[in-house]
């Protein structure tokens, strides 16, 4: 007897049901004077949560590498999908902030009107801060209800310290302050690269350490799902580029062809179309392959996940 | 033979000098592509530092409140300092991104071009977002450097916890957000006192929780300084409205008066100039009193920092 083929549909779905309700749980209705408005609209009801399915993904994959008391495993499933929400808030605050006039100046996102189209520029600025103090606060609960597992302080340390790394300086805001300087310049293919490893990379590599970080997880899996996140970042952009010339805009959900509008150096227009497209693939074999040496078992969702990144049409 | 008096000067300059060098060194140089720059701008070389002294002020005034051991001491000493950066970090983005353009509109503080005048709005953006992040990756050292104290995990959650929460929807982005709502409204004193004690309050409450968080403290000690913390919070505001119509730009620093040039509602707007002095000092007596309260023996800093809070002139 074989077992039965791994359904990524399904198992999104029954992930994502758990992630759009504590998301619906934890922006508070009763953030003051718009602030839950503008919050919630920039985050419910929308996007493909690539990065909480991440997290997800590899707390799966880790979970059965070692024994757990029953215990144990609520806290941790707990823990990752705090994690889930916590970096979908960090995802959703950039999007609110780079749309902006000053930034990249852009009016649709998900199809929908960006968030300082429909609330002011100054709401949506608000928005985002807030949207990333939120992401801590999700990553430290006042463990205050009995009925809920209290998460560990140690693991509650960790996942702060891998958002704000995967965040900041030398993540994804550090990618987005190159990109800004690099408008109208030519970079050379290392260059575009160090910028995407940081820009879009950072945010979904730590999703995946995030993931792992609830444990339990052996320290080779731990590197493996490592080069695994780092792969499917780099892999994400390539296929960004390549959609950004290839996809029309009521697909994308946003405005296509804006990258060359904005003269912003590309993968495409550095390698052409198809050493693009090729490069996609080199990477989802990386990514893959990382998974094979990870000695795990059940890394069926992050593989799939792998193939999603690169297959998608938006 | 009795103590010498307290001099605030004296322990402003000690513990100033070991903020400023461990701001100096937290905020990269080798961030990328004008984000360290902007940065420095915009935290370094300028402002009272009122937040970092409340947190140092509170960890002295805990200190001896129990037995430490010399590597208890250390730890909690460099966990103080890290508390103490991190919220001058969020009390430092809060001004970039409400200088902004879209906010404020302000482009002198600290008797300085404002950081989007200087750099440019999304740097200024960027910069914001990106101190916020690196407060957090300060409250969470990777304890690499067997050199420096190993910062408890327990510890580092609760500050993040503490300052996500004074910083986020139901701390100082959530008073921005009832702020920016109510310009040209008339707001009840109560609602004023609401909407301050969140944008300004929360933060210097927080300083002081922060601090005390640091222990050893006792629940009577705790609740003591939060009472503190929460009347020094209002206090600020409270002054702030009466120097913003008796003192000019060149003592402030910033634009003099813009209270009511954008027609926001003011406690001298509201209780008029005499009452608003007579409730500064009556919320420097409930401080005091608090300090009183607490049984705590070193609480001369806190003590002064208060006079300082109520009697300064910029």
């Amino acid at each position: 007897m074989t077992a039965p083929p791994f359904d990524l549909t399904l198992w999104t779905a029954s992930h994502l049901k758990r992630v759009e309700r504590a998301l619906e749980r934890w922006i508070p209705l009763t953030a003051p004077a718009g602030l839950a408005a503008s919050m919630r609209y920039a985050v419910l009801d929308g996007g493909k949560r690539l990065r909480p399915l991440l997290v997800m993904g590899a707390r799966e994959a880790v979970m059965g590498s070692q024994a757990e008391s029953p215990t144990e495993q609520a806290m941790r499933d707990d823990a990752a999908l705090r994690a889930a929400c916590a970096v979908e808030l960090i995802h959703a605050y950039s999007l609110v902030h780079d749309d902006m006039p000053c930034m990249d100046n852009d009016v649709l996102r998900r199809g929908k009107p960006t968030v300082h189209v429909q609330f002011g520029e100054a709401q949506a600025l608000l928005a985002g801060d807030t949207l990333q103090a939120l992401a801590f606060e999700i990553l430290t609960p006042l463990n205050q209800d009995p009925a809920e597992p209290a998460m560990a302080p140690a693991l509650q340390a960790r996942l702060c310290q891998l958002l704000a790394r995967a965040s900041g300086h030398a993540g994804m805001a550090g990618g987005q302050a190159i990109d800004l300087a690099s408008v109208g310049l030519s970079l050379t293919e290392d260059q575009l690269r160090h910028m995407h490893r940081l820009k879009t990379g950072a945010l979904l590599h730590g999703s995946v350490m995030m993931g792992s970080a609830c444990g339990p997880a052996t320290a080779t899996a731990q590197a493996a799902l490592e080069r695994y996140g780092e792969a499917i970042g780099l892999a994400f952009q390539v296929v960004d580029d390549v959609l950004d010339v290839t996809a029309d805009s009521a697909t994308l959900g946003k405005t296509a062809g804006k990258d060359a509008a904005h003269e912003k150096p590309t993968y495409v227009s550095l390698m052409g179309l198809e050493r693009s497209q090729q490069y996609a693939r080199d990477l989802l074999a990386q990514a893959l392959a990382a998974l094979d040496d990870s000695r795990l078992t059940h890394t069926h969702a992050l593989r799939a996940l792998a193939h999603m990144v690169v297959d998608r049409s938006h």
